[in-house]
């Protein structure tokens, strides 16, 4: 395998989502394949194509979109718009178009935001062939009047959809999925940077000396499409998912929202709300709810996957959402290292996690002499690691996890995981 | 069975009140045949008459009570009690009584309130053998010393017990209990107008010209012994009855109060949270006690039926309750109209909702090729007709109600319940 | 067995505390005895020996601790610290020790609390062969430089631990367990008055004419290796304790706080809480947790005893914890007598508890004939006994104990034990 391009500073960082930035992605085509390609400079993703006309439950692999140019030339023959300047002046899957339209037939085929009249809209009509434009308000009220010359070079053909997969072996066969989209085109918190905080959990995970305890599965797709070919192709497999995480909206300056998966209480979830409370990050927790992004297809009713969605400012709830507007300085690789380190904490603690049995539970075993209980006590501060391991004691019955006794306890994590460790090297759990 | 009158206007329900306003009811006697006559020019009431010595769980039959006059004289010989113009003035179930009192023997048997000293009380003496007059204490107040002419002319005799009942069946035996109980004399809120609220809604059931899918009962009893010797004679019966309401305390101008059921947490009592959620009305829920009304009996611990009591201001929480300030000024029409509402709202969401099974488990069905789903999406606005499919689809998975989605969702019963019809004309749902 | 002194008054209460809180008690040694010999005069108290080398599950009694005195001198021969004037001043099992050190070296052996630099602290080392002084900050920033004269005339030595125990026989087998430790020296809050109020609540129970429906074990014995060597040798017979308090910080003048039993919604600690609320006592109720006092042993996991701790201020909540501000001033007979009301209020409550079946579980019985119901109602006051009898009737259904009607029905417990009298009285309750 060649050498591969590190993730590890801000800069890294950067650099990648400015070359992933301009590319005009979509649910197939040359830009899904561009994208990665680029990322497999990163981490040894496997892609898979699956051609135009493959079943998968409901739906059925649709045709691959591919687009050269499009334009728009005003009566006097001024390139009005033009979809070098930005893929998202076209609506996504739009038909191949050559024809000339008076404005005011034009009209029917544009789209703009009067309330955010300097932002490009994002539009899409993948199942339904159709075309359009998107533009500022502000452009659009410009419009001369007159005949304008309208293209759109693109195709609609067989050919397939492609998806991103990387699998990490741990010791179990348990595994965590970690799922992002890769068909939105050039936006950066949605989803860019999802992408892009998933590599770097990859590359971290890859660079580590000893296997995981779960392994690891990260799955680079489409979004909608993409989890619905996957799910159906792999569908007895999927109850190997101990957890699962949707990363998008990862990078911008807002504070954190967890969106739990629809069985709302699994160790995962729990995992979540512990990570963000240990590492102190403003957030809010919300229920599941069945409309969003891909979490909609792991937590359907015949799946029902513990998959839950870590995010900044959630989908719909910043006004940038959809438009132009969600760019690069929207978002930056400061937020998305912070966002990985919520991530990376979540997977430790479900890395790290377990449940114990005391080996003295009648009363407490005598932590003095053993040189686990600082003399000249008692102490006026609580919060020592004697603390923790009183409740670690106390609750080790086989009935409490450790995340669970850090749940109970308000004490982090990793000091619970730390005295747990030695208090098994004492031989008081097991 | 003879034309109708109906209660379809404001102005119709003010007649109706006005007619039954004056009427002296007591739990048995003429005022509540002669009140039940007059319903039954509106709804097909059959009425029922239990003898008084009649046993009934724990109880008898008393005697029958009624009364053509009373009055007091004062030592000047005027009349300055008369029953004539309030019949809030003689305690109710009063003995007959012809004597002469002193003032200072008189006021043990006076009742008034001197914290409402414009108001005359509601007093009664069901179960014991008494007699009384109430007057304001302004009244009160003026009485001159001296001996006092007493004048009760009313009959204390076997005879028998009257309550009205209406049933119509529906297209399962599981009945919806309605319930509202004709005994208080001349008292708006408390309870004319609850009678005229279970006739306005028997009016437009016995309209539809389809069957409902559940039978519907209509009880129109007095408070207490009629429900008592309604279920005595019903016990094996009650079984069916899936749900029900007392009506009292409906017309006032405050909020919405619910009272549950005993058990709490059934279909009917979070149908009346949802039908106030969805029609925006201010309303506070509160826990089943066992004082109050006729669900006291419906609630006794050997039935625990599943009825509750859906009211505007609660009996004993307005100053004007259990006195003569409790008047037609104090109710409206209007008011009658806007708690039928609810009690429509409750009624219509218990007939339509269902449990379904999405058809399609694994993932998302393809909405679009349905035509189900607007194209050009993304949408910027979430609460559209797609999210509640999105709710229904997710949910129905044999476990949660159409009801249960709408309380999740927070999305109005009437949304989910339009998509999950256009849902099953897809067969997406079964 | 002799005239035993009385509890009864402030004056009785302040007597005995003023005895009771200059001897240097210990976990072990004739602070303890002398302390149990003192209560013996009130409570027959049975007192144990066990001896140095005893195992106790994981623990081993230690040697046995006794001190004549202990002081230090300065450079020119003052005495500044001296174990006469307050027994904090030595660290609680300090060996014996007589030599000579520069204050340098001093230093390490010596104690204060700069954020509170008029008290002495309170340290202990019980279980490590340690030496050292406590005293006020301030004292200690005034000690001159020099060589210091260093005595503590202490034994530690084979002997053996010494705890009381008061068994009180009821009318069952199943007791109820009321702890305090003993090993503390002249504090007030912790726990010299713990001591006391226990004492004062087995007079009563000893006063009582009949026997208690549980049996009562009162044990007062050094705090953490007390219990343990008490549990470790009546491991069999704990299953008959229904419900357990430990009595510790029982007489500041703060507001109560209730900690609960790890298994946190028994019987007993529902008890409290209604106690509390009856007797309208401001407070707060808080969950278990594994630091604290004994109830730490009796909570371990291998025996989850439903034991609780009932204080004013709890400890680490108060600044004079742990330190000689802790004194006399701080506690007062007072606040005992108050604190002991919701303690027996509690013991009443668990002693009065029951459940019962309505005998008319078919709506109301008619409590007119049986004399039960004020005729002339409806009254406007809902606080009546009747709405309390409505309660207890209609919750009577052999799941709903009184505790919980009263927990439910917002009703004083007393009350609501009171209509069940009336309604056992009248066959009504089973």
């Amino acid at each position: 395998m060649e050498k591969k391009k590190f993730l590890e500073t801000e800069s890294d960082i950067q650099t990648l989502m400015e070359r992933l930035f301009p590319i005009c992605r979509s649910i197939t085509g040359n830009g899904v394949r561009e994208t990665l390609r680029i990322l497999q400079e990163y981490i040894p993703l496997v892609t898979h194509e699956v051609p135009t006309g493959t079943k998968a439950f409901d739906w059925t692999v649709p045709k691959e979109w591919n687009i050269r140019d499009a334009y728009l030339l005003d009566p006097q023959g001024k390139k009005v718009i033009d979809f070098k300047k930005s893929n998202l002046h076209v609506v996504n899957y739009s038909i191949p178009i050559n024809t000339r339209l008076p404005l005011n037939k034009l009209q029917e085929k544009l789209h703009s935001l009067p309330e955010l009249p300097d932002a490009i809209p994002y539009k899409t009509s993948y199942y339904n062939e159709n075309w359009g434009f998107c533009l500022t308000d502000a452009e659009r009220q410009e419009l001369p009047d007159g005949e304008y010359e309208v293209v759109i070079d693109s195709t609609l053909a067989d050919g397939s959809l492609t998806y991103g997969e990387l699998y990490i072996p741990g010791m179990e066969k348990e595994e965590i999925l970690l799922s992002c989209y890769i068909c939105h085109p050039s936006m950066g918190n949605d989803n860019l940077t999802g992408m892009v905080l998933l590599s770097l959990l990859a590359q971290e995970l890859l660079s580590q000396k000893e296997k995981s305890r779960y392994s690891y599965r990260f799955l680079f797709l489409p979004e909608t499409i993409g989890p619905i070919v996957w799910l159906s192709q792999h569908h007895a497999e999927v109850s190997k998912i101990f957890y699962g995480l949707v990363a998008t909206c990862v990078a911008d300056s807002g504070p954190f929202t967890y969106k739990k998966s629809r069985r709302g209480n699994t160790v995962g979830d729990r995992a979540v709300e512990v990570a963000l409370r240990d590492l102190q990050k403003e957030h809010s927790i919300i229920d599941f709810f069945p409309s969003g992004s891909d979490e909609r297809q792991y937590c359907s009713p015949g799946l029902d996957l513990p998959v839950g969605s870590l995010m900044r400012t959630m989908y719909g709830k910043f006004k940038e959402y959809h438009t132009s507007a969600d760019n690069l300085d929207f978002v930056s690789a400061k937020n998305i290292i912070d966002t990985a380190g919520v991530y990376r904490e979540t997977l430790t603690i479900l890395d790290k996690n377990a449940t114990y049995m005391n080996q003295n539970p009648f009363c407490e075993p005598q932590l003095g002499k053993r040189g686990l209980y600082v003399s000249l006590g008692p102490a006026k501060n609580e919060e020592t690691n004697e603390t923790a391991m009183f409740w670690v004691l106390n609750y080790s019955d086989g009935k409490h996890s450790l995340l669970m006794i850090s749940e109970m306890s308000g004490i982090a994590f990793r000091t619970i995981r730390h005295v747990a460790d030695l208090l098994l090297a004492h031989s008081l759990l097991k």
